[in-house]
C-alpha cells in the first residue's frame, strides 16, 4: 500500500453519514498508529442533496457507486448501503476483484454470499472485513478469530438485535403494548421507521447467528432453512406472566453444535430474571461462548447506532492499514467444513403455553389429557378467570418436551370449540 | 521465523504444565491455523521430578532456564514462573536482547518493568505479549488495543480478581465468615494454599488495573501509589447488612482520567443487586469499558485458572505465528503520555460506615455530630441493637463526600471510648 491510502465511502445514511465524520476527525490519529495518510476520495449515495447531520464534501460525490472504482481506483471501500444483494454485492464484488480492500457492517449480504464474496477476497489477496455486521461494537468476530483462535467452541448463543430487546424491556417497563412501544421505538431511532419487519421476525438476528456458526465452528456459511421466529406475536400479558413466574422474554439467537450437526436458530425465550441475559436490557446485545478450554465468556455492548458501528468498522480500517491480510472467515474457505443441519423435529424444551379458553367446566382436562396423549408432561399450571367475559388464561409451564411432539399437539388446538385463539408457545432456555 | 518453530516453556506449574500439554495437543491445528510447525525444544522448571499432571519429556529439561536461549536458540519463549522479578524478569530480558518473541501471563512483571521491556522489544523489533495477564480468558488487552483502537477510552473498570470474588460471594451464598470462606477457596485451587495475600490485599488486581490504563489511555505504566484496599476486613455482618440494603460488595478495580490525571484504585464496592456488576458472581472476572463512540462494553469471562490462560498464551502464540509484530503496549513506548496522578484526597463516594457501640444514650448522636463537622451528611441510619451485651450496631450511609473528609472524620472515632472497634468503611459505586 502507498503511504496515503485512497478511501471510498459507499452509502450516506445513518452509518455512512457518521463514519464519513470519524473518518475525517480521526484521519490524524489513524497516521500516528499506523504510518498511514488516508484520504477519502469518493463518496456515493442516491441523494446528492439529501439533508445530513454531517456536512459532506459534494465535490467527491457520484450518484453510480461503481464508477468510484473504475474512476478513483481507491484502496479501500466502505460499502455502507446495506442490501444483501443488487448494488451492494456488485460493488463488493468488483472491488475485490480490483483487489482492493472492502470493509463493511451488512450483515445480510454476508450471510447471503459471505462464502462466494471471501473465496474472491482470497484469490485477490485483500481484506473483506465485517466486523460492525454482528453486534456492532461488540468486538465478537475478532475475538473468535483470534483471541479464542486455539479453543474448540461448542455453543454461541446471545441478544442480537438491539430493537427487539429494547421493546420487549420497554413493554415490561412502560406497561405498554406491543404495537405503543414500536411507535416509540421508531420516534427513538431504534427500529426502522416504514419497515421494521426484518428486525422483529427475527431475519436481523438469524443472518448474525449464521455469520457467528461459521466463523465458531470454522463451517461454511449455512444456507438450510431452520427455526425462526420473531416478537411480533409476544402479547404483554405474556410478558406480565413471565415476570410473575420469574422470568424474562428475550429474543435469542442460538448456534450450536449438536451431535456433529449444525443448530442455528432465532426464537423467543423465557430465561431467568436472575441469569446474566435475563438482565441485559434496552438497545444491549450480548454474546456468550462457550469453548474449551476458555470456558463461557460474554461480550455485551451497544449492538447498532452509528457510534459503536463506526468504532467497530474503524477498527478493521486500522488492521488492514497495519498490513493484516486475512482470511475473511478466519481459515481458507476451501477448509471449511461443511456442516449437516441438525433436525429441528429433536430440539427439547420445556414449553411456556398459553391458552384463551372459554370459562367452561372440563375445558383444562380437555387440554391436559391433550398433552399427555403426545407424552408432554405439566410442570405447572396457572388458571386466571376473567368472569365478566366468560373467558379463562390457562398457562401451562411442560417438562422437557421435543418441537415436534409440540407441533402435532399444538396443531389439534387450532380448530376447537373452547380454545378462542391459536395457543401462545414460548420456549424456555435450556 | 523458520517454518519450524522452536519453543521454551520456562516454569511448569500449575498453568505452565497445562500449558506444555495443550501445546502437544494443539500443534496440528496450530499449523493448520498458520502454516507453521511448533516444536518445543526446551523446558524448564525448579524440579525435574515434581509430580505433574501431565507427563513432561525430561531430556529437555533444563533446571537453568537462561541456559535454554543460550543452548536451543529458540523463536518464542513462554515466561510462566511469574516473578515480579529476579529470574522472571531475567528469562524475559535476555530472550528478548536475542530478538526472541516472549509471552507471558505474568501480571506482576509487566505492572512493574512493562515500559522497559516492551522498549527492549521493540528495539530488537519482537513481540512480547501478555494477554492472559488481565482476566485470563478475556481477550481485554487485544480488544483494546485492535478492536476499540479508534476509541477514546475514558474509564475501564471491573472484576480483576477471581478469588476475591469467589470468597466475597461464597460468604454470602454460604452464610459462613471470611476465614472459614478462605479455607474452602484454597482447597478448591481457587486460593494461593500458602500465601493468598496478593490476592486479598488487591495488589493482584491492582497490577491489572496498571496495565489496562496504559494500554486504554496510551499513557506509560503507572508507578504512583495509590489508593489500594483488599476485602481482608469485610465481614459476614457487613455481607449481610448490604442484602438487605439490595447491595453486594464486589472488589473493584477501576482506571479513569479525571481531570486530565490518572486515577488509578482497588477497593471494595457497594454496589447494587440489580446491576450488572453485582451479577458477576463465583471466580467469574468482568471489564467494563468505556469509550467514545462505542458506548459502554463489557466483557466476561473466566478469570484464571489454567485452561482460560492457556487460551490467552495460545491466542498470542497464534498471533506472532501469523507474523504481526506489534508495540507490547499498542503504541511505541516513546509515544506513550506520562498523566499526573489524581489527588485521591478528592475522590468523591457515598459511604457505607458501620460502628460497633456501647449501647448508651447519646453515643448515635455524638456520631452524627461528628460527621456534620465535617459536611458529612447522613442518608440512612440503621441501628440494631444487641441488648445480651449491651451493644449496637450503627450503620450509616452517607451522602457523597470527600476522602479527605471521611479521612479525617474517622480518625476521630479511633480511640473513641463508647466505639469499641475501628469503623468498618465501604464505598459505595458511583
Amino acid at each position: 500500500m502507498n503511504r496515503i491510502i485512497k478511501i471510498v465511502v459507499v452509502g450516506l445514511g445513518q452509518v455512512g453519514n457518521y463514519l464519513y465524520n470519524e473518518l475525517k476527525i480521526k484521519a490524524k490519529d489513524i497516521e500516528s498508529k499506523t504510518g498511514k495518510k488516508i484520504k477519502i476520495v469518493a463518496i456515493s449515495a442516491k441523494s446528492k442533496n439529501k439533508k445530513r447531520k454531517f456536512k459532506i464534501d459534494k465535490k467527491i460525490f457520484y450518484s453510480d457507486p461503481l464508477k468510484t472504482i473504475t474512476e478513483k481506483n481507491p484502496d479501500i471501500v466502505f460499502e455502507v448501503i446495506g442490501q444483501s444483494d443488487g448494488i451492494s454485492k456488485r460493488i463488493v464484488e468488483k472491488a475485490l476483484k480490483n483487489k482492493i480492500h472492502v470493509i463493511t457492517p451488512n450483515k445480510a449480504l454476508i450471510a447471503k454470499h459471505g462464502n462466494y464474496l471471501a473465496k474472491i477476497a482470497e484469490e485477490n489477496n485483500v481484506n473483506l472485513e465485517f466486523e460492525a455486521s454482528v453486534a456492532g461494537g461488540i468486538p465478537i468476530l475478532r475475538t473468535i478469530k483470534e483471541s479464542l483462535a486455539s479453543n474448540k467452541i461448542s455453543k454461541i448463543y446471545g441478544i442480537l438485535n438491539g430493537t427487539t430487546n429494547y421493546i420487549l424491556s420497554e413493554m415490561e417497563n412502560s406497561n405498554q403494548n406491543f404495537s405503543e412501544v414500536l411507535k416509540k421505538a421508531q420516534n427513538l431511532g431504534y427500529a426502522e421507521p416504514i419497515n421494521p419487519k426484518l428486525d422483529l421476525n427475527g431475519s436481523d438476528a438469524f443472518a448474525k447467528v449464521r455469520i457467528l456458526s461459521a466463523l465458531g465452528f470454522k463451517s461454511k456459511i449455512s444456507k438450510a432453512k431452520c427455526l425462526m421466529e420473531g416478537i411480533e406475536k409476544i402479547e404483554l400479558k405474556d410478558i406480565k406472566i413471565a415476570n410473575q413466574l420469574g422470568l424474562r422474554i428475550k429474543l435469542l439467537g442460538i448456534s450450536e453444535i449438536k451431535n456433529n450437526h449444525l443448530f442455528e436458530t432465532v426464537h423467543p425465550c423465557l430465561v431467568s430474571k436472575k441469569s446474566y441475559i435475563g438482565n441485559v436490557n434496552g438497545v444491549m446485545n450480548a454474546v456468550i461462548t462457550e469453548g474449551k478450554p476458555v470456558g463461557e465468556s460474554i461480550l455485551q455492548g451497544e449492538g447498532a447506532g452509528p457510534g459503536p458501528t463506526s468504532s467497530a468498522l474503524l477498527s478493521d480500517l486500522i488492521s488492514i492499514l497495519c498490513g493484516d491480510v486475512k482470511n475473511p472467515l478466519g481459515v481458507s474457505v476451501s477448509k471449511l467444513r461443511s456442516l449437516k443441519q441438525y433436525n429441528i423435529n429433536n430440539y427439547v424444551n420445556s414449553l411456556y403455553l398459553r391458552f384463551e379458553v372459554k370459562d367452561k367446566p372440563g375445558v383444562l382436562s380437555e387440554i391436559t389429557n391433550r398433552l399427555a396423549k403426545y407424552n408432554i408432561s405439566v410442570k405447572r399450571i396457572i388458571q386466571t378467570p376473567d368472569k365478566k367475559n366468560n373467558k379463562a388464561t390457562i398457562v401451562i409451564i411442560t417438562h422437557k418436551t421435543s418441537e415436534l411432539n409440540c407441533k402435532n399437539c399444538l396443531s389439534i388446538f387450532k380448530n376447537h370449540k373452547n380454545i378462542l385463539k391459536k395457543p401462545t408457545l414460548i420456549r424456555l432456555l435450556n
